[in-house]
Formats: structure tokens, C-alpha cells, sequence
């Protein structure tokens, strides 16, 4: 039974996976920290892997933008993390002891032009510890851990039914939940294309779909596909195999689809959103290409299109997401591939950027003591 | 006196500027067209000339999708139109005989999903007469002609104590509120960045300062950074002699600005408005590069920005900035230079093209018959 | 088969329930009605009646303003309609012969200010058909009656395996859906209360279920409780026996609910509503007591709470909520519960005024001529 | 010269108006209070007298829910404050000694779903500082005192050129500002009527009209209107001699106007308001009657009324408010009528109270010691 004994025994020391230099990330012993006021601390549970998590251990924070944030090292990455509150700070009674929670990524700083209108994601003081921004396991100490402490703001509950390793997932759904958000959030019945079929994707299409919307999903692998189709969605499109744009006009009559959701991050992805939707359109940007593309920005504004490029999950999507998780409207599991203890994490990066047996999401659990 | 005289001798035949093959515009003698149901007919007093003037006439409406509308041929070009109601069609009350009104471009079907919703300038029926769609001077009968028909809904009250040229820029007034309504319209206090001192540009300076913004306009002409200057904006800067992307910075203290309306076209302009707005930041497309660019997409993500391209002059805009203009919150006049004759359209045209003494907006007036 | 015999016979005549004096309601032998431009003719298939029509037929329009407009007479009326297209007017391709339609009530005049921005249920030409404004069944001729003519953009295509019965009743589910978009729309894990168990509150039930809200029901009959339970009720709360504001209060931690959508016209409902809200909370107004009542403003101030009047299925409600009905994501059928022939509509009306055998939604169908 | 001299001498103890029981309000000397992390602390300069002041001497904070919050005692009252920084806690670095800013009232807890989403004056924490919720002078030590600390958020910079008097009006031109962003913001050419001349209606007519509204103000009191027409209404109605409901609809032709702004808290406002505005009009609601009142909500829901009943100055609208006053667009210091010494708090009082001569905002200066 979850949460029957309160008497959690809290060490000393915990052991944390530690980023230094550039792919060196290493067990390191520290002291558990200890939460401040509004915060809890975590003893966490299971921790999900994502590209990111590569691309920060490898190059850094994808969020900096040059010459504003150095590499940040000496603290633990990892961000798509559940567990249970062993510890309150001072005023917090909105949770108590035992109860399991999955944690958002994003505490804003409070305090700037954007926190106070509910752009927490988009904080002006991002990075800016001292500010009060926060940002689990890009410039704060994450989840691969054996503890971490959080604020109360950033914690959702996760049902009794529902395991630590589906629980992860919920920061990969809200922030798919967060774009489609923004989009507008009526979908019923409306066209909805979710291009790549990655994590996010996924998860945007299981959203989409249990929200009424007709869901294409386009992708180069079948297997993916497939689980796209389990997730939810109408149509597939393998676009190794057939026209993805040439697809959504038919489907749509010559006139285009609502929504076009970018996960993939490919080169073209934009070009293609914008000939796949209709006059009016609004495409969301969840990936993007790492260096400048080609862009007919003629045809975005002959298509009146609006793009919404997002970061992270803003406006308590996780929330939302974890709803529709908990009423099993659409099933995250299928996208869970893999578990590994977390002190053989270096396992799960492994299979992760090599895509190993098929990985999507590789999940970390903190069973045993790392130290 | 305006309107004393309500009894209107509309002959049978007017004039009209008349367009066949590319470039090949005359004067043709034809029946003056008849208001249907909810229209009304009117003389047209004046037209500004707008650059996408030149480019329907030499290639065709921008607005077009390959493949999708032919080269319009047969019809009168002309949307920045003013003129007097001398003919109520069926059903007609909102207008009486005499009013002087400015015309609106587009009137949307009324019947598809975007019309519904009141995107009437996104019409899934663009083009599609038989439909009821309608863009005076782009696939309808425009403003270059004696008479016009038109819809009340098009239809804008004109002041009694405005000119007939400073009438006709409610248009280009109104594109610019559209963009400046889509990113939010509670501007006071914020900073807005306009790209690009055409009409489009500086009447959005005018509009945006008289809403609150501090407004910088870049460019690279001093005599329109100089107009732009009377028109409200706070800052300037020639890009020739200054970094644009530097100078927003610095004044915002390196967060960057809250909005980038680009109204300029260049090719480096989206990436430019991507560096100087700051996280979740807004951007209005009203102008864009006839080719595909490079874009860094991946800023654009960085930075949480949304990007409204926008079409015409939706969501009422017009009225909003005719009622700016009638209570000489700005001074739309400063962007008219030049009037001719409507029967020297040829000339106008040139003007307008060459820029021959600075022209800016040259308006062409219907006071002598042009047949 | 549906459709398969495009041949359509269209008599000249047809029977047509027509509405004298109140109270006074007969069939009357008339010319079968011509579709014009941008219409289609319908063979009515079957309507359900709603107590909006008891209204309207003893009391006149409720939504007529004291001196605006007259009681209706000599039309029919009779607005939750589905037939199919037989005859096409001109310019009609969105629409094809033997097509299964549902129909919106509202289309609007498209020209004034509210239908510019898609407020086309508020159109400030309301009543005025001189104007363009339709409203079936309550200023123009509505659907109790062998024939009727419609704007292409009040009709929704009804699946193939969707009953006509259910499908009249896209109507209903429609305006739940409006004002639950009006209200904000992403409900997922948030807590809706539902006051008034009649068609508008279960269909609200079924939809704000079906997007993911956490949905309480209240009512004084258990067994249309029964029913919303069936449409996804998470809770039901017979008042008769239960404080529904102390169990809201409760259910939420003492914090109130998010949404209330009042369907009841209860005297009392605005005030339970705004007693049940969380600050910032917001309330739907989907019903209303026929005379003024005493209401708690100070109350709703300090809630920080917003009120959404709202009049018909705007916004293309109707084409979400038949999105949801086509995918199953709600039982509409539950709602239905006796059939007529339309012949028999004085019976029709009598089980829906005295809820005979617990009538809830009524559908007259045309299978045999009227005349 | 302001903030030359950035060495403020901070005493270790200051006088305060302390509030004990209702209507018991006395200086008291105590420690200066210490800015913690995020706050700093402010010599207040100058503090305007709000009716709500009045109010909450006498009765408690009328924003308090019966049984929620008790009576507040022995804490300081005063909430529309500005002063001078003189001490920075810790991480602060956006004031800096010396900086002259004007002080919202809330700052929310930061933690809640309200304020997550950016509804910080809705927080669901009001009231508990024990989460972070400050509400100055209203749950939190307010600004009748030498010193007060605040957090950054809360912060908004006074200009070079504006007075300390005119700066302590941001607050309630904030307030009014804050309603109308919530009715859309979007208001040039649009017809709002401001019901009740007092302060905030005041501030909403300077507001609105500068942001080109046609302004309709209604009153009691000529001299107040008197006020309002400098402010910038356009049209100004003594209800005491001219019917208001009728003024407005015949100015609209009929149709009425778009919105209402309620100032009066008058106990037919909202039945006045519903019959001034159009269908699909907008009633805001800044005051409220205080006991319940008879509402014709049918009349309401005819008009598909949308009402905004707001608490406080949310959104930064207190931003966006002092944007316009230093910008000049509209005159806030007439709203100005009289100064007093801080020590004279009860004088300043009994002037509101009584509207001794012709009182509008009585503001208490702090230029000598209170001890």
C-alpha cells in the first residue's frame, strides 16, 4: 500500500548523478538537500529519459541562447521525474506525506512580466536561480537522483491505480498538452496533423484524439506508426511511402487541415505544415531544426497562418495531461519501451540515442540505494 | 456641402480601369453595376494606390496559391477606395443616400468555417464570387472606376471633417490594427518594434502610439524615419547606420521587445524580429519576402514566439482606425504625397513604382468623368 | 440505403404545422419553399421538440425583447431538425443530394458588427429576415413541416450510422457546447457543476464529460440523475435530499468548483453558482428564471467571478458536438425518449409539457405525408 | 533632485497606523521592517484614501468571505501608495536605491492554480501569508506608516516628471485599467458607458477614452461629470434629471452600447446596465451593491451579456494604467482634490467619509516623522 507508513527514514547523504564537463556525468555522493519554505522534498521514484536529457549532457541546455548561459555542470540533469513527498517546508499543506507526485519541469521566478501574467515557462529570469527561477535538471538539480526538492506549484498527484513508470510520462504529455493548449484547444472534429512520431508526438496524438480532434499522424518508421495508431490516431502516413501534404489535402478536400503539430524537428517541417493547413491554419512548434532552414514565409501569410513555437508546459498542462492519463482516455504506457535501475542510467542514454530494441521512452528507477 | 443633394443623377455607363493581360490596363466604357441585396452602389471620390496595386497588375493578386486563382483578368484592380453611397440596394437602412463611407477590401462567403467564426479575410472561399466571396480589386470589381458595389459590411462611416484622401488610408490603417489586434492590443506601456516605414509600417506606428506603445520604426530611408517620428514613434533607427537588433536590446535592457511588427519584406527581417522581442514575444507578419529565407526556427523556439501572418483588414479593424483617425489620434495625412486625376492612374502608378519625389501614398480622385 | 436514389420527387405542395394565435397551431397546405442562392431544400426527417417550442407556441419567442418583436405568427415553427438535401440552390457544392444533415437554428445577417466577428446567435439584426437574419423555428419557418429551406452554413453531415433521432438532437448537445467553449473549453480534470438535468444540462453532462471535466450533476429527480450518470456524471446530487453547495464545497476541498453551467432557471441557481465557484470561477448561463430575482453581485465580485449569457450554439458548437456524438464519446440517445409521427405533434407537445412516462426529448419524424 | 543622494538613513524604528478594533485606528511605533529575498523596502512618500479604506477601518476587508477571514487587527491599513526604494532584499537587481515606484496592492501566493495562471488578485491562498499571499493594507501591513516592504513584482516606476500625488492614483486608474483589459481591451470607436463618477469610474472614463472610446458617463453629482468630461468622456448624464438607459440607447441608435462599466454600486446598476448594452455586449463590474438585488437575469441571457466582476488590478494592469498617465493621455490629478500630513490620517479620513468639499482622493503625505 502506498503512503500507510508516514515515518520515512531520510538520510544524510544521497548519491546523485552529477554532470561535470561535457559527456562526463558521474555517482556522486551529497548531502540530501532540504526543502525551503513552499517546497517538499522528493524521494524519487522513477525518472523517464528524453533526447534532451542527451543534448544537455552532451552540449547543454537547448534553452540558453548564446553568450547568455554558460554550460551548465556540477548538478544533476534529469527532468520527467515522479515520486513521493518524504518532507514539507515550511507553509505547505497542500500535500502530505507519502503521496506520490509527478513534477513539472518549470517554477517561474515570480516576479517578471511574464511569470505574472502565467508564462511561467517563459520566464525573463530564466536560469536566474537567485531570481527564483528553477528548472529541474537543466539549470537546477533534476531528478537523477535519489532525492530532489521541489515547489509545491510544480507537483501533480498521481493516482493510486496508475505505476511510477506511466506517472513519468506525465510532463511528456502536458507538454504536448501545453501546445495544443495554445492552439486553441478545441479540436472536436477539427484535423489535427502531428508530425514526428517521437515521445511528444505520441503523447500529442493520444491528447488530440481524446479530445475529439481527427488526428494524422505522419512519421518514416511503421512501428511508430502503429503505436500512433493504438494512441489514437485516424490516419498514418509514412512519408518514406507517400506524400504527407498530398495526404492532408485529400483527406481535407483540397482545403487543408486545422492544426499541424511539429514534432519532428526535420529540415522541411515547416514548409510542410504550411502547405498542409488551411487558410486560417495554426501550426505548433514542439521541435525544431538546429540550424536555419528554407522557409516560403510568402505562403505562411497567404495561409493567414498563426505558429505557435512553445517551451516546456506552461499553464498547468500537466495537469491536464495527467487527467486524461487518469480517466485512461488515452494510454501512455505504449510509449514506455524500457527500465533500467538508475545507476545503470548510463544504460538508459545508451539505448535512448541509439534507439536500442526499438527504445522510446527509457524509464530509471531508484530502488536501490546509488551509494 | 456633403450629402445636401440627395438626388444622385447616375448616368448608365461609366469609365473603368479595366486590366487584360499583364500590365495592359485601359479605360473601358461599361454599365455602371447595379447594388443587389444588402449592397449599395457608390461614386468613388478617391483611391489611394497601394504597392500590391503594381504587383496585381503586373503579376497577378499575391493572395493566390498556385495553381489555385488564374491571373485576374477583365476587372477593375483599385481597394483603397472612399466614396459616396448614391444607391441603396434591397434591404438597406444602415446607409442613407450621400453618406460618405471608406470601403473595407474583403467580404468573406458568410458561410464557411472561417466566416463563422469571423476571419471573413480568410474565407475558405477566397476567390469564389459564385460563393459570395468578395475582395474589391483583387478578384472583384475594384475601386478604379466611377462606380463600385458594395456590401454594407464593407462600409466605414467617413467624418465630415475629413478629407477624401485621408479617407482612403483607413484601409492601410486598418491592415495595420488587424495585425496589432491579433497580437493582443494592450500595448501601453510595451514596446513595439515596426520594421519597415511603407504605408502599412508607418500607419501602424501612428496606431500603436496612439494605443500607448513605445514604438521604435526601423528603416533605411531618414525622410520616412522622420514621418514615422511625426506619427508617434519614439525611436528610430536606420539600419544603414545602425544595428537594429543591438539598438532594441540595449533599450530594453537586453530582455528585448514585447512585439515586432514586420512590415518591411527583408529577407533577414523574421530572424531580426526573432533577436530583438523577448521571450514570449509576439511577432505580426504584414509584409514578407518573395522567396523562400533562412530561418533559425530554433530561436524562435528558445524564445516562446508566436507568429500571426495576417491578411487584410479583419475583425472590424478598419472601423477601429477610421475612429483612431476621426479623433486625430494620429495624422494619417503625413503618408499622403501625391493626387492625381483617376483618369492619370498610369501616372500614379509610376509614382508609386519609381517613388518620384518620395511619393508615399499617391491618391487618384474621380472628379471629372473619365469617359 | 441513404442516398442511393438521387431522383429526389419534390411535390409542389407539402403540410406544414403553422402557428396563428398562441395556443393555435395547424396544418396548413402551402407551397413547397425554393431554396435560394446559397440554400438547399430539406425533406425534414425528424425534429425533436424542446420546451422552447411550448414557449414560442404559447407565449411567443422568448428571446424577442418587450416591444421589438411581435408574437410570431402565421410561420412554423419547430428548430432541432434533421432531414435530407433534395434540392440545391445556386452555388451549392459544399452540400450534395440525399446528404443527411442536422441544422443549426441561427444563421445571421453577416453584415452587422456581431456576425463581422462571428457572433452570428447574437446578430444584431435578430428578427429581421429583410436583413439576411434567419432563426428556424423561431422568426423564419422552422422544421414542423414535410419541406424546409437552410443556409448551407446551419448544416452539419450526420454519419451514416447515426439515427435520425439522435441526430436531431446535434442541436441540443450544441448549445451545452457553446457555452461550455464560451466558458474556456479545457476542462480536462476540472471540476464542472451541472445545474438542471433537462436535454441542455445533460447534454452538458455528456460533453464536458467527454472533454475530460470532472462533472457534478444536480436536479430534484433521481432518475434523470440516473441518466446523467449514464453521460458521465462523476457525481449526481438530488437537492431535495442534499446541499449541493455544501457538497460542491466539499468535494473541492472548501475551494469551490472551477465551472458551473446553470440549466435549471432555478430562482436561486445564480446565487448557488456563484456560492459554489472558486475565485476566478466562472458561470454559464443556459437557463434563466422567467422573472427577476434576488442575486448576491457583492458575492460575485469577490469570487472575481465572470458570467457567460449565452443564446443558441454559436460558434460552430454544433459541428464539435456532432464530432463527439460520431465518435461515441457520449450517449445522446439517452436523452431521447418518445417518438411521434409528425402529424401527431399536439401529442408530441403534451408528453414534453407534462412529461408524460418521464418524456425528455420527443422526436416527431415525417415518414408519411402531412397532407 | 530626486535619489541624488542614494544614502538613506533608515531608523531602526518608525510610527505606523495600526487598526485594532473596527473603527480604532492609532500610531504606534515599531521596528522598520526588513526586506527578505525579493523584496525591498520603500519610504513611503505619499498614500491616497480609498473608500474602501473607510470600509475596511469600520467593517473588515469587504473581500473577505463570511467565516473565511476575521476581522484584520493590529496591522496598517493603506493601499494606494508610492514611495521611494531605500533598501534592497536580497537578488534584487530590477530597482535599484533611490527609484521612486508607485506599489500595487497584490501579490499572490504564486503556488496556486490562480495564480499559476496568472490570476495573482484571485489567489486561492487570500489572505494566508503563511503562502505568500500579500494584499498590502488589506491581510498585510499597508503604506499608512513611514516604511513598508514589498515585493518587485508589485513595484511600478514613477517618472522624473510625475508628482507624488498623481503617482498614488496608479493603483485606482490600475484598478479601472484591469476591468477593461478583462472586457477586451479593444475599444476604439466602441461605446462604453462608466456608471458612478467616483474615483475608478473617473480613472476608467480617463482610461477608456484614451484609448478611443466614445465614453458615456453617468452621475449623480454635475460637478463630478464636470470632472468626467475633462477626463474625456464625450457625453455625460446626471441621472437625476435624464433618464440613462434611455440616453444611451438612443445615442446608439437602439441598438445600445458595447459596454458597461459599473462604478456606482448602485442597486438597479446591473438591470440598468443589461438594458444599455447591445446583444453580445460586455458589462464589467468594479463595484457591487452590498446587499442582494432584484435582477432581471432573462433579460441577461437575451442579451447573451457577458459580465467581468473583478478584484483589484491583475494583469500589470497598474503597468499599463501608469503607461498612459505619463504619457499625459489623460489627467488623473483631477481626481486630486486634497493633501494632508500623514500624521493627519483622521482628518483625510472624515474628508472621504463626508466628501467634505467635494472630496474625490484625499492623499496623506509622509514628509515628517510620525513619531
Amino acid at each position: 500500500m502506498m503512503g500507510h507508513n508516514k515515518n520515512f527514514d531520510i538520510p544524510k547523504e544521497m548519491g546523485a548523478w552529477v554532470l561535470n564537463d561535457p559527456d562526463n556525468i558521474n555517482i556522486v555522493k551529497k548531502p540530501v538537500p532540504q526543502p525551503k519554505e513552499g517546497e517538499v522534498l522528493l524521494k524519487i521514484d522513477a525518472v523517464a529519459i528524453c533526447a534532451t536529457d542527451l543534448e544537455i549532457i552532451s552540449h547543454g541546455n537547448p534553452a540558453r541562447i548564446e553568450g547568455e548561459l554558460p554550460f551548465n555542470k556540477n548538478y544533476s540533469p534529469g527532468h520527467e521525474a515522479m515520486g513521493r513527498v518524504v518532507k514539507l517546508g515550511e507553509g505547505v499543506t497542500e500535500f502530505k506525506l507519502g503521496d506520490r507526485v509527478a513534477v513539472e519541469i518549470h517554477a517561474g521566478c515570480g516576479r517578471c512580466e511574464m511569470c505574472r501574467k502565467g508564462w511561467y515557462t517563459s520566464c525573463l529570469n530564466y536560469g536566474f536561480a537567485s531570481k527564483g527561477h528553477k528548472a529541474n535538471g537543466f539549470t537546477t538539480d533534476g531528478a537523477f537522483a535519489e532525492y530532489m526538492t521541489n515547489r509545491t506549484q510544480t507537483l501533480v498527484h498521481v493516482p493510486d491505480d496508475m505505476s511510477d513508470e506511466e506517472a513519468t510520462l506525465a510532463v511528456t504529455a502536458g507538454t504536448s498538452m501545453y501546445t495544443l493548449d495554445v492552439m486553441g484547444g478545441l479540436f472536436a472534429g477539427q484535423t489535427m496533423v502531428v508530425t514526428g512520431p517521437g515521445p511528444i508526438g505520441l503523447c500529442a496524438v493520444g491528447v488530440a484524439s481524446a479530445l475529439g480532434a481527427e488526428v494524422v499522424l505522419t512519421g518514416t518508421r511503421d512501428n511508430r506508426l502503429e503505436i500512433g495508431k493504438k494512441l489514437g490516431a485516424n490516419h498514418v502516413v509514412n512519408v518514406k511511402k507517400q506524400n504527407p501534404v498530398e495526404f492532408v489535402r485529400d483527406l481535407t478536400c483540397g482545403i487543408g487541415a486545422h492544426y499541424v503539430l511539429e514534432c519532428s524537428g526535420a529540415a522541411n517541417a515547416i514548409n510542410d505544415a504550411s502547405a498542409m493547413i488551411r487558410r486560417g491554419g495554426k501550426i505548433g512548434l514542439a521541435a525544431f531544426p538546429s540550424k536555419p532552414v528554407e522557409v516560403d514565409i510568402a505562403n505562411l501569410v497567404r495561409n493567414n497562418a498563426y505558429i505557435y513555437a512553445t517551451r516546456g508546459e506552461g499553464k498547468s498542462a500537466c495537469h491536464r495531461a495527467m487527467a486524461l492519463m487518469a480517466q485512461k482516455r488515452f494510454d501512455a504506457k505504449l510509449i514506455h519501451t524500457h527500465t533500467f535501475p538508475m545507476k545503470d542510467l548510463q544504460t538508459g542514454l545508451k539505448y535512448t540515442r541509439e534507439r536500442i530494441e526499438d527504445a522510446i521512452k527509457v524509464v530509471v528507477r531508484n530502488d536501490e540505494r546509488l551509494i
